[in-house]
């Protein structure tokens, strides 16, 4: 099979960078991939597969870096959302799917009596913050060591732009170190008023962690013990692991919780959930945008959301998920090639041991995406309901390939 | 004419605040309408006309607090969208149309050389000063009293939730006073990294200011000479005034202008466009969001900014603002009452003098809206290419009704 050529896509690069700075930013920045192996642009997506502008077709694992939890293009969100375009998106005001969607939300998250609507992932993590800041009268924050929760100044992973201000309220422990925690939060007694973490660590260039046991209802109890408000980040993993929140997938509760991300296929929506103690707080820190209540990203999240429980798309992805995680490692160890495979099954990762310039990791995605699959080399992986088992074998025939590639390379 | 009653907006507004803090927030929040006399939900809308859930018909001078340029479902627009959709949205990298609309946007632009594209008008706004900060290697910037530049916690109109720290780096100006403007530029020379002005003051709860003449020009002037990057924040007049940005309507060339709303008649867009001479800080400034290299809102961009400019809707915008401010003048005159009709004629605003309590603009407005005209009692208005003459005729007779209800109720 002759590896991909992505002709179109550095061409539009190129006449991207004459009028975007960088051609394109952020968590799709071209440098952060291997460059010449990896597509940039993208025409189109269908299930568990996606398009690049050259027409070559890939296995999609990062799904839009999350939001596609049903695959591309699934017919249910796209009829929901097509039949509110039909009567208009963004009014004066909201239209009934505000409603429903916050009882639809509030209904399937345990611990949450109200709920919010914004734009970004950065937009409910921030303002979830000044939430309990407002509702302590407190003004510092915990958050981990290299978590990501957002471009907002106060923890935007590259300083540039942001002043020592910025940061002057916010503390930071690591991440699954209940001791370190407390230690934190004693040393400013008083003054914490929220601890801010993701329900399991993610961070781009490491492998990912699971909670120790214990390590989220350590957080709950001293949030308890010192009225400090729990905030969950679960605007990576929410809607992946559990209908009811990431929290409940690992056993704690906290009082609220940012989702973005999966909550709509792909519709730009995030949310903020809470528990009625932090309503009042919640009313009185201002939150608006000129498309907060639009009304198609809202018809999408209910038709996702349901779609999502009556096909028993969690479990589905637990179950793929797991297909590609037992694949990869055996392929591996196969190659005899020592490999750390990270992560719940619906958000997996894989990384090679003692490569900590991820080059290893570099070469496995570049041969994959040169074949039709698309990894991501130092970024956590997304699972959707669409993948099937058969797009995992395929998957795994690609995979062959580059754990092949590693050996010869680094033998 | 019955008067227009509200039975399902309120039952969902009652729904709504069981799971969402006060029910509605934001710049949409009922409270700061006139209650029991505006709709605050909507099912529909068609060119300048909208239905709220009730089936109440208006004719809409609000315009979704500007987004709406073209109309409601303007059908360029839609039929780009839909076109879009079909091929699917969000991925992981942008679509063709993100180097399209980038140099479609520069293209039109006069001093831009470059554009970035985010989801809210708080996103850009912030983003912009960060560009500066990294810039000008400073930390200060300057914006105008009671100005509204978003609600990010260096600027939120509300308190709540925000500390000291949060504006330790903003200082403010009167908006039209450039001696003030100089005068604290100065006391703090040598700091400045950025002032951000809107192309005129609309600020809610006043008269809207066109600037003085030559105060852009100053503020252009105190930039060059200081080093200072010249921020225009052009969210909520953008593509209104001018396609090239309002500066060009007030002749001030900014070094980044920030745009929304009008951007994509509808659909969740904001944008960036900037000089040369800061594309390198604007690349080491990261910003990034899940939906930010959506293609659909894109595709309608490119479709609003084109029809807007074949269609003339900006000299039509004109036109009929001007019909709708002159019949305000002549009608209250006719009624002996006194009015200042303020603002450019596509974001007219009209407020009753010695009513500083807004008290004869909320019952105006609630007249208005009870007889099928939405128009706000505190807040500039929009007008859109799809108002008619006869619109602006219907108009005028509704508010003939709430003139002469302002006379009976305060004579």
């Amino acid at each position: 099979m002759q590896p991909y050529q992505f002709t179109k896509s550095q061409a539009l690069l190129e006449r991207s960078a004459r009028v975007i700075p960088g051609g394109i930013y952020g968590h799709q920045t071209p440098a952060v991939l291997v460059p010449g192996s990896y597509p940039y642009f993208f025409a189109h997506g269908q299930g568990a597969h996606v398009w690049d502008v050259d027409g070559n077709e890939y296995i999609d694992y990062i799904c839009s870096y999350g939001p596609i939890v049903l695959g591309h293009r699934h017919p249910k969100v796209e009829e929901a959302a097509l039949a509110q375009m039909r009567q208009g998106n963004c009014f004066n005001g909201p239209t009934e799917r505000w409603a429903e969607l916050a009882e639809h939300l509030v209904g399937i998250t345990p611990f949450a009596d109200w709920t919010v609507f914004a734009k970004n992932g950065s937009d409910v993590c921030t303002w979830a913050l000044e939430v309990a800041r407002e509702h302590t009268g407190r003004r510092k924050v915990v958050m981990a060591k290299g978590a990501y929760h957002g471009t907002h100044a106060w923890c935007t992973p590259m300083p540039a732009g942001t002043t020592p201000e910025d940061r002057a309220n916010v503390l930071t422990f690591a991440y699954n170190d209940p001791a370190d925690l407390r230690r934190v939060v004693e040393t400013h007694d008083g003054e914490v008023a929220a601890i801010i973490v993701a329900p399991f660590r993610h961070d781009a260039f490491h492998d990912q962690e699971l909670p120790v046991e214990g390590f989220h209802q350590s957080v709950r109890q001293l949030c308890d013990d010192k009225g400090i408000v729990f905030v969950l980040d679960d605007v990576r993993a929410g809607f992946r692991l559990h209908l009811g929140g990431s929290g409940e997938y690992f056993g704690v509760r906290p009082d609220l919780s940012c989702y973005c991300k999966a909550i709509a296929n792909g519709y730009p929506l995030s949310a903020c959930a809470g528990r009625d103690a932090l309503r009042r707080a919640a009313q009185r820190v201002f939150f608006t945008g000129s498309y907060f209540t639009s009304g198609v990203p809202m018809a999408a999240a209910l038709a996702c959301l349901r779609e999502l429980e009556a096909c028993g798309g969690i479990e589905h992805m637990r179950h793929v998920g797991t297909l590609l995680q037992r694949g990869l490692e055996e392929q591996a160890r196969s190659h005899g090639l020592r490999v750390t495979v990270s992560g719940p099954p619906a958000l997996p990762f894989m990384s090679f041991r003692d490569d900590p310039g991820f080059e290893r990791n570099k070469l496995f995605g570049a041969t994959c995406a040169l074949h039709g699959v698309y990894v991501h080399p130092h970024h956590n992986w997304f699972l959707s309901a669409a993948h099937t088992e058969a797009d995992i074998r395929r998957t795994l025939e690609v995979t062959d390939l580059a754990f092949r590639a590693v050996r010869e390379r680094f033998a």
